[in-house]
């Protein structure tokens, strides 16, 4: 084939050829799913990682590994401000060596899934030849103010994230604890209109918002947390384009209206690093501002999900 | 390592380690785990799929790859005598060809969940330099009279199986039914007892059962339904043998009281394909039972799960 149709061809592909189902009020398309069982209603996410993609075994403690898996789980719900209450776990360990990993990989699991109070259900261990492959499935349930999704932006609102941006692949796509509290203090505090977790990097996310809200977006770079990490790298980037396009955050990415930001400026709830980064437009375009004023189109930059060849692009500033 | 653990000795490890939780009341060790969310259960389920392990991509049609990893998680919400609602799809895509092969597995997905009206909500999808990996979860529901476990079965039950056992590898553990509609039909017309799928062979399963109901059995191999499959081998296995150890038959194997069994032989419901196959026993072992009415003891043949080196063994007998 001469195209590289991406992941998001590919889920666009499903999503028109999957029938509507009125039990399924959130389906493909957002950070997880939503189900009603009777008149319960049933968040679910599912993530895969594989060695050499998402971690490097030869490098790192299984049990980092094991974090992470359920960490990005985790994280999808938080996305969706909702809590999580149970994961099941599947893996394929290589066969050297498979008891001592399996133990030291759920020994991450478990840790993270204590602190966060999710039972792991249930599993599924396999062995093969090849390498680590895990996927980690979360449920959970939204809060009495119900789900946040992508969609929902409105022109005018205020764009934020928390924490800091760029350069996870230092470290913290290892051990960052994922946002589950501070997206339910958020939902709590004001009337949050979009969310997303910053998986696939800041633009490219920020355009996944964009586009299941039919809105635009103004972005200053001045006003970017650039984390330590994004001034540690050699190359040809700038610390600002690492914080725009570094994938595995794992930040919150949010819009508000004008008056629920002004507090969320004065009073950030449980002490959540919150960053205001720029507005809303009803223009559907997405630009980056700099410091003298200028504008200049900000691309989906991150994460390229291609199902013929996966690769991190260079920033195309 | 010297030994060779088990996967069963890891899930038993993690067992002893997960903190008993009033919302989860069924957790790891069942073919599914059931949840509370408020006032409603939740069965979940995960399986992985592994080429060269459960497939081979290069024989094999991707439809058919996606209809089995769908099929093993249904049949394991039909071994719970459940029903399905929905499911999550992770996979690991191999490189070269990724687009179109994503397009075929989900083809084959599809059909199935249209067949038992399951809904697919979600998934996740990356590529890689290794084989192809596939994980399904699926969520569903009890029936009214609640879950069917592995527990449960008690001495003097009479053991049942229905379709028809051996041989699977030949064709039919890519192409099998999952028997979700048999299980709650049987649910409906008696009480069951225990209940299991068979994926790792109907003497492995059955002595899940076993361990779990803390009871024995008596096979009788003249009543085991061999299948046309069973008798294609060239091996030193006999039918019988591969009836009672090859793994993937994904039938239905369960234990009834013997006045539901008598009613069973009789009414088979919505034309099922049941045998009689032994009895449940106080004394806890498992024998089986020849023409002549000679025991010998039957053990856990079938798919050994090692997490240091997965093989299936040859038979013992």
């Amino acid at each position: 084939m001469t195209e590289l149709p991406s992941e998001f061809a590919f889920i666009d592909w499903i999503r028109s050829r999957v029938p509507t189902d009125p039990d399924v009020p959130i389906g493909i398309g957002d950070d997880a799913a939503m189900l009603r069982f009777g008149k319960t209603e049933c968040l679910v996410t599912v993530d895969m990682l594989m060695d050499g993609v998402d971690f490097w075994l030869h490098e790192t403690d299984a049990a980092a590994i094991g974090h992470k898996a359920l960490a990005v789980s985790l994280s999808d719900i938080a996305a969706m401000a909702a809590k999580p209450l149970a994961a099941v776990i599947a893996v394929a360990l290589p066969k050297a060596g498979g008891r001592q990993l399996a133990e030291r990989i759920y020994t991450g699991i478990a840790a993270l899934a204590a602190e966060f109070q999710v039972a792991i259900v249930g599993g599924d261990t396999n062995s093969w030849d090849g390498p680590l492959v895990i996927s980690s499935t979360v449920l959970g349930t939204p809060t009495g103010k119900g789900p946040v999704r992508r969609r929902g932006a409105k022109p005018g609102d205020w764009i934020f994230v928390t924490g800091q941006l760029g350069g996870s692949i230092l470290g913290k796509h290892l051990k960052f604890k994922p946002r589950v509290r501070e997206a339910i203090a958020l939902h709590e505090a004001v009337e949050l209109h979009a969310m997303i977790d910053i998986s696939d990097g800041l633009a490219a996310d920020l355009h996944h918002i964009l586009e299941e809200s039919r809105v635009g977006a103004r972005i200053r770079s001045a006003d970017l947390p650039v984390s330590e990490d994004a001034h540690r790298f050699d190359d040809l980037r700038s610390p600002i384009e690492h914080a725009l396009s570094d994938g595995e955050d794992f930040e919150l990415l949010f819009t508000v209206a004008p008056d629920d930001g002004s507090h969320l400026c004065i009073f950030p709830p449980g002490g959540v690093p919150l960053t205001l980064i720029g507005e809303i437009t009803s223009e559907r375009t997405c630009v980056l501002v700099d410091k003298e004023g200028q504008s200049t189109p900000l691309p989906p930059l991150g994460w390229v999900h291609s199902l013929e060849n996966e690769s991190r692009p260079q920033s195309s500033g």
